[in-house]
C-alpha cells in the first residue's frame, strides 16, 4: 500500500523527465532541422525575401544617417514580427562624409593647353526615385586636402606595381597616382601611394576588370555591367572598428562616458590616408589615361583590348585634386535577435549581417539581410512547432560594416569577456548573392559540417544536384577560403577572439559594387531573378546554424585544421629555405594538434556508445560539456594575448589579414610579416625574429592542441 | 501486466538515480566537510605533520639539486600513500649557482692601514649533521663581477633613501653601497642602487631588524633571533618565472625544443641586476658600518640603541667585492596530485605550496608542505568514507619558487588556456609557519569565504576562542591583505591569468628567514612546538578548498569586491586631487559592479529557494553552471590582455607588484606606474597617460560587471 501511494508521484516524475529528455533529443532535433529545409517552410520563401530586399533598398542607407535607422527599425519588427525577442543596440562612432570635391586635368602640352574639370557624377537612370539621396562619391576617411602633381598609371597601386615603376626609372615622388580598382583594398592602394612618394591618388575603374570589355556590353541597366560613369566608393581604413577607440567599446557621444584617441592619435596609428584621394568612374579615368606620356605600360597593365594603349607617365597630364570631408560622432545601430538556448543558454551560436551600405545595397549587403531575414522567419515557424534550440542562437544586424566592420567590432569589444567564454561559432553573410555558384570561407574545423549542410541543399541553378556536388566540380580553388582578411564582419570574431567561424555567399565579385548601381533592380534583372539563390544562401545558413546549436557534440573537426596548418607551414617554409629558420617546432606541434583531435573524436564516439539507453544521457551532461568546452576553446588558443607584433589588436597567429592587403588573408600572419622585414633588411636580427615568431606560433598550436586534448601536464 | 514488467527497470533506475542525487547533494557534503576537522580525523595530525617536516627539512634542498629532487619523491611517495593519484611534472629552468666570494674591506685612513677578508659563513651550531650541505651564502641571479669603491651606507636602499641622501649632499655614483634587508625586495636593492649610479652592493642583516635589540638575545640557537653570523640569502630575480622564457613554458633543456633568450636579451628585461651584490651577516656588515664616516645618518637609519652610531659616508671604508656564479639550465620537479571532482571536473580548485628551500626550509616553505601533505591526508581519508568532490581538488607542490616563481609560473604558462577557463580558485600557502597568529591574504570575493572558515577552527594559542575571534580582534591592518605582491606562487595565478586567490600563514616574518638557521629546531623550539599552529593551518586550508569544490553554487560575493575597489580609487583620486584627473569612469563602473554583484547574489538566492524538491536539481545543472561560470570569470575580466605598460606579462589591472618593491601590492597598478611618471616629468602628456590608464582600468571594471551580470549588450 505504502508503495503504491509512493508509485504515483514518482511515475509522475518518470513522465515528466521523459517528456524533458525527449523533447530535446538528438532525434527530435534532426525532425527539426528536415522541417527547416521543407517546402512547406520554404514555398513562399523568394517573394518574401524579395519583398524584404526591395523594402531594404528603397533609399540610400549609409551608416550613421536616418534612412538607415530606419532601416534597422525595419529589421527590428521584422524579427518581432516573427516572435524573436529582438533590440537595438547602439554606438556612437567616428564616421566621415564628403563635404566637398573637385578634380582638375590640365594637358600643358596641347596647344592651347586644355584643363577640363570633372562632375564626379554618377549618371542616373530613368525611374529610381531616391538616386538623388545617393551621397557623392568619396572615400571614408580620405584626408582632406589639395593635392596637384603630375600623372603616374601605376596599375593596381601594389607594393610590385611600384617596384616595377622603380624598374622603369619612373618617380613617383610628388606625382599625383592614378590606380585602378580591383586586386587589394583601397585603403592598401592608398598607403602604398603615400609610402612611394605621392602627394594623391585617383582611384578609377577600368573596364576590363568590371565594365565587361567589347563594344557589345553597354552597361548597367542595358546588361550587369559598370556603366561608364559608375564609380566604386568605400573605406580607406584598415583597421577593424571605431578608430577612435581601439580595442574598446564606443559606447558614448560624451566624452566623460568614453575614452577617444585625438585625430592626431588617430593619424598615428597608420590605419587611416595621410593624403587626398578619390574614387572615379571609368570614363573618367580613361580620359586622364589619355592624358599619360611616357614609357607604355606592361602587358598586365593594360586594359581591354579596344581601348587605348596605356602609358605610365608622370605626366604630361596634370591633375589637381581637393577633398573635403567631415568627421563626426554618429549614432548606429546594431539590431539583435536572440532566441534562447532551452538546455545550454550561456553558449551562442552567432549569425551575422550589416545593414549599412554605400548606396542602395542590393547585393551589398543586403541580400545578406534578406536572407537572415529568411532565417528569422524559419526559426520562428520552427519555435512555433515547438523547437527550442539546445544552445542560444543570436542573430545580428551590424551597422557601419563599410566604414570598417564597425558596428560588430564594437559590439564584440564590449561583450569580449563574455563571446571569449560562451561563443560557439559566429556565422556572417555579407553580400549573400551576386550570381551563382557558392563560395565559402571558414575556420578550419568546420569546413566538414560546410559540406554537410550542401548537401542537403539543391542548386538553385540546376536542380538536378545539391549545392555540393556543383561546389565541389566548380573552378574554385581553395574550396574553402580561410578568414584572414580584413574584408567582413568575422574579422573580430576570428582575429581578435578566436571564434569559429563561417562566411557564405552565391556569386562573388560583382561588376556594380560600391557603386550606386547596385540596387534592386539589378538583383531582379541580374543578381537573382527568381531569389531562388537567397533562399538556398538563407537554407544552408539556417543548416549550419542548427546543427551548431542543436547538436549534443559540436561538429567541430579538428583534423581539418591539422591539415590546413601542415600545408601552409610547407609553403611559408619553402620560402625560407635557405635561410636556416627551423620550422621543426610547427611540424611538432600540429603533430600534437592531430593527436589531440583524434582523442577527442574517439572520447566523442566511445561516449556517444555507451549511451544508448535514453535516460543515461542526464547524468552525463557534465561530460558533454566538458568535450565541447574542448572543442570549443581550442580556436581561442591560437589567440596570443600580445597580438601581432606592431599590430597588437590582431590576437590570431594562424590568421590575420595580409600587412600590404587589409582583404587578403595570410596564414601565420606574424611569421610573414617577420619574413617581409628579415628579406628588406637581412641581419641576422631580423632572421632571429622570424625564428622567434615561428616559436611564438608553434607554442599557440599547442596551446590549442592541450586544451583539445583537455588534460593538465 | 505490461506495466508492472516496465516498473521493474524503472524502479531501478530511480533509485540509482536517487543514490546519484543523494550522494553528491549538499546535505552529504557538509557531512565530510564537518568530518574534515573531526577528532577523529586529526587525532594525531600534530605528529603526523612533524614528522612530514622532519624529513623534508633534514638536508638543504635548493631547487635544481638531487636532494630537492629527492624532496619531491617524498611528497610524491606521500600523496600516493594517501590514495591520491599523483605525477611529477618537470621544466628545465634557468638557475644560479654560487661558485666564488670574496669581500675585503679596507680602511685607509687608519695608520697603518687595515685590511680584513670577511669568511663569509655562518656558524654551524652543534649536532646540525647535514649543515655542510649549504649553499655558500649568495644572491640569485646576481651579476657575476668585482666592484671595489668607498661604502655608502643607504638604509633600506628604497627610493626615498637615496633621495635622502641626495639632500644630504652624498654622492652614490662609483661607490659599492651597505644596504639592510627589510622594507623592499632584495631585487629591488640592488636595482635601485645601480640606478643611483653605485657600482656594488652589499646587503646586511641588521640586528634591529632580525636579531632583536638587547644583549639578552643572543640567537639562535639560544632564542629565536638571528645570530650575529646569520646571512639570509636570496634572489634578485624580479620576474615570475624561468628568465629565458618569459610568457612560455620551459618544456625542455635542448634549445631544439624549447626557445630561450640569450643571456644579454635576460639582461635587456630589465628583471635582473646588472651590478655584483652579495648578502651578508649582521656582524659583517656592522663592522663595515664602524669604517664609515662622513654626516650621521637620520634617527630611523640607526640601529638597535645598543649599536654604534651609523654614519653615511662615503667611506674612508673601502670594499672590494667579487662574485663569480654559474648559470645552468637543470630540471625542476613539481608535483601535482589530482582528486578527480564527481559532477564537474573541468572545474579546478587549486591548492598550491612550494617545497624548494634556501637551506633547510623548516618555515619556508615546508612548514607550508607538511600542511599539504595533511590536507593530502585528511581528503584520502574523506575518499575512503565515500567523498567525491563535486569539483577537481589538484594539489601542487611548486619547485624553484625560491629563485623567482619557477615551478609554478612555468606551470601556469603550459597550461594558460584550460586554467583560464578552468580554475575556480587557487589558494597558497607559502610558508606555513613560523609563529602564532593567522594572517590572509585574499582577492576580495574570497574574503567572506576566509572569514567563515576561520570561525570553524579553534585558536591553537587560545582554545577559547576560533582563530576568526582571535584574528578580528588583533592589531592586524587591513585584515585582509592583496595579492599584487610578487612574493609567492599565487602571481601567476592572480596576476597573469585572473584566478580568484587565497594566501595564509600563522606567524609571519620571522629573524632567521632564509637563513641556514630556518631548520625543524627552530620550528620546534620556537616557531611550533606541538605543531597545532600546523594542524590548524591544514584545517583552515583544506576547509577552504573543500566549499569552493563542494559548494553547488561558489561561494564568491563580488560586493566585496566592489567595496574594495572603491576604497582603492579614493587612495589614488586623493593623491592626484589638483591634477584635473577624472575618476568618474572608474566610480562608475565600481557602481555597475555592486549592481551586477547584487543581482547574482538575489538570482542564486531565487534559484536556491525554487529548489525544495530535490529531483528537480539535476535540470537546473546547466542554470548553475552558468552562475557560476559568471562568478569564476569575473575575476578573469580584470585582466588586459595587452597587460601593464612596459610589463606586459602582469595582465591584472586591480593587482601588481609595485614598480619598486616586488614583494609590495598595488592596487590599479597602472595608474599608479603613470602617476608616477607624470609626477617626475609633469607634462601634459604625461598626465594625460595617467587619464589613459583610469579609462582603462574603469573598462577592465566594466568588463568585470558584464561577466557578472551575464548579458550581452
Amino acid at each position: 500500500m505504502i508503495i503504491t501511494t509512493l508509485m504515483i508521484p514518482i511515475c509522475l516524475y518518470i513522465i515528466y523527465l521523459l517528456f524533458i529528455i525527449t523533447s530535446s533529443s538528438p532525434s527530435s532535433y534532426s525532425i527539426y532541422h528536415s522541417l527547416f529545409t521543407s517546402t512547406s517552410l520554404i514555398t513562399n520563401s523568394n517573394s518574401t525575401i524579395s519583398h524584404h530586399l526591395y523594402t531594404l533598398t528603397r533609399r540610400p542607407h549609409v551608416a550613421g544617417t536616418q534612412a538607415n535607422a530606419d532601416a534597422a527599425s525595419y529589421v527590428f519588427s521584422t524579427f518581432t514580427s516573427y516572435s524573436l525577442p529582438s533590440r537595438i543596440t547602439s554606438y556612437h562612432v567616428s564616421l566621415t562624409y564628403p563635404i566637398s570635391r573637385s578634380l582638375t586635368l590640365t594637358h600643358p602640352q596641347s596647344d592651347p593647353p586644355t584643363s577640363i574639370t570633372f562632375d564626379l557624377n554618377q549618371k542616373i537612370y530613368s525611374g529610381d526615385p531616391y538616386a538623388n539621396e545617393v551621397l557623392p562619391t568619396f572615400h571614408a576617411y580620405a584626408k582632406s586636402g589639395t593635392a596637384v602633381g603630375k600623372v603616374v598609371y601605376v596599375n593596381y597601386g601594389r607594393v610590385e606595381d611600384y617596384d616595377t615603376l622603380k624598374q622603369m626609372g619612373v618617380n613617383v615622388s610628388g606625382t599625383v597616382v592614378l590606380v585602378r580598382y580591383g586586386e587589394i583594398f583601397r585603403g592598401d592602394i592608398v598607403r602604398n601611394a603615400h609610402l612611394a612618394g605621392a602627394v594623391g591618388v585617383v582611384v578609377y575603374t577600368d573596364k576590363k576588370d568590371y565594365g565587361g570589355c567589347g563594344s557589345k556590353n553597354k552597361g548597367y541597366p542595358d546588361d550587369r555591367w559598370m556603366p561608364s560613369s559608375g564609380v566604386q566608393v568605400g573605406t580607406l581604413y584598415s583597421g577593424a572598428g571605431d578608430p577612435t577607440t581601439p580595442g574598446w567599446a564606443s559606447i558614448s557621444s560624451s566624452n566623460a562616458d568614453c575614452e577617444r584617441l585625438s585625430d592626431d592619435e588617430v593619424e598615428q596609428s597608420g590605419d587611416v590616408p595621410l593624403i587626398p584621394s578619390l574614387p572615379i568612374s571609368w570614363a573618367d579615368g580613361d580620359f586622364i589615361l589619355r592624358s599619360i606620356g611616357g614609357q607604355v605600360a606592361n602587358a598586365d597593365w593594360q586594359g581591354c583590348p579596344d581601348s587605348s594603349v596605356y602609358r605610365v607617365g608622370p605626366g604630361p597630364g596634370f591633375l589637381n585634386l581637393t577633398y573635403t570631408g567631415s568627421q563626426v560622432i554618429n549614432a548606429i545601430q546594431n539590431v539583435i535577435a536572440v532566441i534562447e538556448g532551452a538546455i545550454e543558454p550561456d553558449r551562442f551560436v552567432i549569425l551575422g549581417n550589416h545593414r549599412d551600405a554605400w548606396t542602395f545595397g542590393a547585393v551589398d549587403p543586403n541580400s545578406g539581410t534578406a536572407a537572415l531575414l529568411e532565417v528569422a522567419r524559419r526559426f520562428g515557424k520552427l519555435k512555433r512547432k515547438g523547437w527550442r534550440p539546445r544552445r542560444t542562437i543570436i542573430l545580428c544586424n551590424w551597422d557601419a560594416e563599410e566604414y570598417g566592420l564597425i558596428g560588430s567590432t564594437e559590439w564584440v569589444e564590449e561583450n569580449r569577456e563574455m563571446l571569449a567564454s560562451r561563443a560557439v561559432a559566429y556565422l556572417n553573410v555579407d553580400c549573400g548573392v551576386s550570381g551563382p555558384g557558392f563560395h565559402a570561407s571558414a575556420t578550419p574545423q568546420l569546413d566538414e559540417l560546410l559540406k554537410q549542410a550542401t548537401q542537403q541543399v539543391r542548386d538553385p541553378d540546376n536542380i538536378s544536384q545539391t549545392i555540393y556536388e556543383s561546389w565541389i566540380t566548380s573552378s574554385e580553388s581553395p574550396l574553402i577560403g580561410r578568414l584572414g582578411g580584413g574584408g567582413s564582419d568575422y574579422a573580430p570574431f576570428v582575429q581578435h577572439i578566436g571564434i569559429p567561424s563561417v562566411d557564405i555567399l552565391f556569386g562573388g565579385g560583382y561588376p556594380v559594387y560600391h557603386s550606386m548601381y547596385d540596387d534592386f533592380v539589378w538583383m531582379k534583372k541580374f543578381g537573382d531573378p527568381m531569389f531562388h539563390r537567397h533562399v538556398a544562401a538563407a537554407s544552408i545558413w539556417g543548416l549550419v546554424a542548427l546543427q551548431l546549436a542543436d547538436k549534443e557534440f559540436l561538429p567541430f573537426n579538428y583534423l581539418s585544421y591539422a591539415n590546413e596548418l601542415q600545408t601552409s607551414t610547407k609553403v611559408l617554409h619553402d620560402v625560407v629555405l635557405d635561410k636556416g629558420i627551423d620550422f621543426t617546432p610547427i611540424y611538432k606541434s600540429i603533430r600534437n594538434l592531430e593527436k589531440a583531435a583524434n582523442k577527442i573524436a574517439n572520447q566523442i564516439k566511445a561516449l556517444e556508445e555507451t549511451r544508448h539507453f535514453i535516460l543515461l544521457r542526464n547524468k552525463d551532461s557534465f561530460k558533454v560539456r566538458e568535450l565541447n568546452d574542448r572543442l570549443m576553446m581550442a580556436e581561442r588558443a591560437f589567440t596570443d594575448r600580445n597580438g601581432l607584433l606592431g599590430r597588437p589588436w590582431y590576437k590570431h597567429l594562424v590568421y590575420a589579414p595580409s600587412s600590404h592587403d587589409d582583404y587578403g588573408s595570410k596564414s601565420f600572419p606574424g611569421i610573414d610579416d617577420a619574413i617581409e622585414v628579415a628579406k628588406n633588411l637581412n641581419t641576422k636580427e631580423a632572421w632571429h625574429v622570424v625564428q622567434h615568431e615561428v616559436w611564438r606560433t608553434s607554442r599557440a598550436i599547442t596551446h590549442a592542441s592541450l586544451v583539445l586534448n583537455g588534460d593538465l601536464t
